[in-house]
Parts: structure tokens; sequence; C-alpha cells
């Protein structure tokens, strides 16, 4: 598809869960994108690549990589992970990574931007589409209509956080949590009022707990629906399921959600921007969403961009596989 | 709002009708940026501008403001306007125009580009929401998701080419017409399937004409219906209406639509992305983009860029107002 260069852009990925599977399948998607390998700190011989050709090696061999990947896509998670990885690697590599823990985001920024600039680096933190995607709209949205509200809804889909919580709860042995829209809300934002939500009008909360054995139900569901942060601030249901209707029903990950930004460029005159995501698997669009921006941080890198930077950064242009003088002629 | 600049952007406003007096709003709602003057072909002392103190210059006066304006915005047409002025200008000011001849952009783009460099100015063309926000849309949707399919629907909303080949029909004395996306087109499009859409089936065509005294009425409604180009390919519907029902009815210019990408990142996963715009404002709105874009170029001079760039080579923090730090804190 490129036009712009004949040589594939050589991707390595570090971390081979949910998130890596999904940057190998899209990798393979785009033709000027190749995986040389997956860095996992399993035993590589236990790994099974998506893709039958892609070499495995073990995490600690990454050195030996050097000048031989062009962009490292980091697929661990914010809260052990990537604080430690991603300053670690992008001392040595261009890195893409998702790191989502919001107040820290700051920090993290700071750390990895320290050693990219001393390692001339070129490293992207926090992509995928929240943040990422739905960042961009937030700031696109108030930056075009300088006068209005910003509303993010996420759902239907599965929080990862919330669900580990109600594992926590003593009495559950396996759980799945939704975080759901409210329709009402959708359209009252969507509507132009600018009227204020609160977190309960926004989303509700949908469980689906397997019992453990002699669990007492009534309390699971109490001890569920006022826990502070996770539930207490939101109208939560607690569906108690078996193993198996677990396992059968709720083991995908869909997610997506709304951005949308409402405002008045004059007193009669109300403009409304949504953007919106219907996710069948939220970690294969993250992935996806991070190979796009691999191509970018290449690129980037190309032009003598160094240090770190984030999606604000990043031109739309450069996410494309197509040349510029494409873009114009064919998507303007 | 602004933390990172003092003295606002000096904006020059090119052009005083529905656009301009839309862009002499916006900037007002932009405490970053002020409005220097408003440049007209007409006489000035004819001329009423939205905000009182705005003062107004002849275009020929332009040459004596070099220095004094940071950012021309360039508000006349695509067919006559901008193809002269915008190169022209470029030669001494940075500025942004709406240029939406989509087949004319390669070649508007060299003009301005060659101008652009030969002055040292920065110049975007063709911003605005088509081209513009719906374009960056078409190249994100599809670098994000390599395997699907884009569509773009436009409306309900006033065309003004298409209400202007009415005009131009024998016996009407004046008209409005209405591009309108079918619905089940848009939900086919948002279900993931992919569907091949022809003209027809994405849009309707809905015109509201005033007969001249003696015209007759079926012999103008066959000759909209099958007016190649414009009707032919489109269910289009003929409503007779008289002048005070247009006037009253028919004196707005809402518009809106959706750019959706549907695809799969592996055989089970459909993901879809929607961009959506409801505009009580078209010429409104537009300039609203055009305001911040117009900041952005401010920006991009002030690093050095040189030439012409279109929006696929703005990262988007530079339209945002807030800082970089600003932006990373708050709304990643």
């Amino acid at each position: 598809m490129s036009k712009t260069s004949t040589t594939p852009i050589r991707i390595g990925i570090v971390g081979h869960g949910n998130l890596g599977r999904g940057v190998e399948v899209a990798v393979a998607h785009n033709p000027d994108l190749r995986t040389v390998a997956i860095f996992t700190r399993r035993d590589p011989a236990g790994l099974r690549p998506q893709v039958a050709a892609t070499p495995v090696h073990r995490i600690d061999e990454l050195p030996a990589f050097a000048g031989k990947v062009d962009v490292l896509v980091l697929c661990g998670g914010s809260k052990d992970d990537l604080p430690v990885q991603s300053p670690e690697l992008a001392a040595r590599f261009n890195i893409v990574d998702s790191f989502d823990t919001h107040a820290r985001i700051p920090e993290h920024f700071a750390a990895v931007d320290r050693a990219a600039r001393a390692g001339g680096t070129t490293a992207l933190i926090s992509a995928g589409w929240d943040p990422g995607l739905f960042s961009i709209n937030r700031v696109m949205g108030e930056a075009v209509l300088a006068d209005g509200a910003t509303y993010t809804f996420w759902g239907k889909g599965v929080s990862q956080g919330h669900s580990d919580a109600l594992r926590r709860v003593p009495g559950v042995a396996a759980a799945v949590q939704y975080t759901v829209p409210v329709d009402s809300a959708v359209q009252e934002a969507r509507s132009g009022t600018r009227a204020e939500l609160t977190t309960r009008q926004k989303h509700t909360r949908e469980c689906y707990v397997v019992l453990a054995p002699g669990a007492d139900a009534q309390a699971v569901r109490e001890a569920i629906v006022t826990m502070p942060n996770y539930f207490a601030d939101y109208d939560s249901t607690v569906h108690f399921v078996d193993a198996d209707e677990l396992a059968r029903d709720h083991a995908r990950m869909p997610h997506g959600g709304f951005v949308i930004r409402s405002g008045n460029t004059s007193d009669a005159a109300r403009q409304v921007i949504e953007y919106r995501l219907q996710l069948d698997s939220n970690p294969e669009f993250t992935a996806s969403v991070l190979v796009a921006y691999a191509r970018a941080v290449h690129r980037l890198h190309a032009m003598g961009e160094r240090g770190a930077r984030t999606v604000f950064d990043v031109p739309p242009g450069l996410l494309s596989p197509r040349s510029a003088e494409e873009l114009r002629r064919d998507y303007l």
C-alpha cells in the first residue's frame, strides 16, 4: 500500500497477552510493517504466536536487537510493567506504549522523555483509544467549539479494574463487570443543551458474578453495590450466574463509547460533534491504534524528532501508510 | 485561557460574507486571538462588522498590514476567489483557507506552496469540516482499521451547489436544496457489514422551489429530477412553495453528516468508528474550524515551518489554546 517506503518498518512486540497478540495480528494487516520478534518474560518455547513464523525471544535478549528493530510496541500493564519498561526501553529503542493511569501520565511522560532524550530515541506514550483517540476528540472538540461542554461516555464494555474489584469481594469466585452508558444521558449530551450530568446519570454498572461455594448472595450483593469509588456512586446491578454461563456469555471483551462536544457558535446556532466507537474486541482495537502510532513514531524519528510525545503531537497524516500527495489527492 | 502566550494572535479576515462573519464571531470566542481588521472588496463604510469595534479596510490596503497581522483567514469562494487570493496573499502573509474544490486541491496546494516558500510564510489550505475534520477521520479510520470500508454521508443540510443548479432551471424563481442521508444506509454502514452502497442508496435530495410567474410546475419538476450529475442519480423530491415560506422556513444553513469506518481486526471482531456533526450553522462551524487552524498556523510558523500544509500535517495539540503540559495532564 505504501508508495513512500520499500523496506517494511520493523516492529518488536514486548509482551504477549491480549494486547500483544492484537499487535501481532494488526501488524500482519499492514504490508508496510513487519514483526521482527515477540519479546516475553515467559519461556519462549511455551508461547504460541498468532502468526506462525514470528520469532519469540526472552525479553533479556532485547539489547542484541539494537539496530534491528525500528519501533518497540510495549504491551505490558500500566500498573507494574510500563512505569519500569517504558523509560528503560526508551533509552535504547523507539517505543509506543498504552500507559493509561491518567493521574500518573505527567510523571510517566517526564521519565520517558528523559530516557528518550538521553538515548536519542522517539517515544510515544498513552496511545490507544482512551487515552488516545478519545483524547484527540476532547481536545479538537474544545478547540473548535470554544463555548461548549464535553462529555465522555464509556461502554457498553468490560472494565478490567471493576471486574478485578468484584473478584476481591469475599464470596465471589469469578466475575465480569460491564460499564453501560445511560441512553437518556447520551441523548441529552447530543441534544446540545449542555446539561450537567452526574456520575450516576451517565453510566450504570452491570455485574455478572459466580458465587464461591457456601457464599451468601445477599451479603455479596450488598458488599458490591456499597463499595466506595467503584460501585456506590452508580446504579449497580448484580446478576448471579454459574461458571459455565460466565465462560460462555461473558468471555469476550467488547467496549466502546462516545466523546460528545456540544457548543454554540452564536446564540442561535447549536453545533454538536460526536465521536463514537463500537468495539467487538477492546484489546485488538487498542493494538491497531498502537500499530498506526508505531508507524508515526518511526517517521517522527526519521524526521529527527527526539524525546517523548503523545497523540496530541502527531499529525494525522503520519498515521497513514499513504504519501502526503496521495492523502491530499484522494482523502482531503 | 492560554497559559503559553500573553499577546493575542492577530487575525486578519479577508471577505465578509457568511464565512467571514462567522470568523469574526469565532475569534471573539477565543481570548488568545484578536481580529486586527476585516479586509473587503466592497466599500468599507457599507460593511457592518459583527463586533462593533472591528476596523474595516479595503483589500488593497492589505500590504500596509505586513508585520501587523499574524494570520489571514481567507473567506472567499473556491471557484473564483481562493485560486487567485491564496497564492497571492501567501506570498506575504501566513494564511488559512477553506478551498473545497476537491479535484483541484493538488494544483491549489502546489500554487500556494510555491508562493509560501518564496515568501517564507506558512499556509494551510482546505480547512473546515469537509474538507477538514471529515478528511482527518477518513485518514485516521483507515490507518487504524486497515481492513475495512469508509463511508461519508452528508446532511441533512443545504447544498449551495445544488441550490444554484435549481435556480438555473427555467421557470424557477428561487430554490433551496437539502441533501439528506438515508437512515437505513447509515445503519448499514454502522453495522459493520461493509455493504457497498450506491449513490442512490446513500442520499436523497429534497428541493424547495418557488416557481416563476406562469411557469409549468410539471415541466420544472421533470427538468430537475432528470438533471444529470446533480439529481438524476438520486431519489429527488420537489416541493413547490411560495416565496414567503421559502424565506421563513428555509433561510437557515444547517448541515452535518457522518464519517464511518467499519473494519475487522480479526474474523470475529468487528470494529466501528463513527464521527458525526450536527450543525445548526454550516458557515459558523466552518469559521470556527478555520480559526482553530489559524492558531495552529501561527504556531507552526513560530516553530520555523514554511510552505503549504493541510489538516493532515497539523498535530491536534496545536489547535488548542492550552499548553502541551495542560493537555497531557487534563485531556489525555
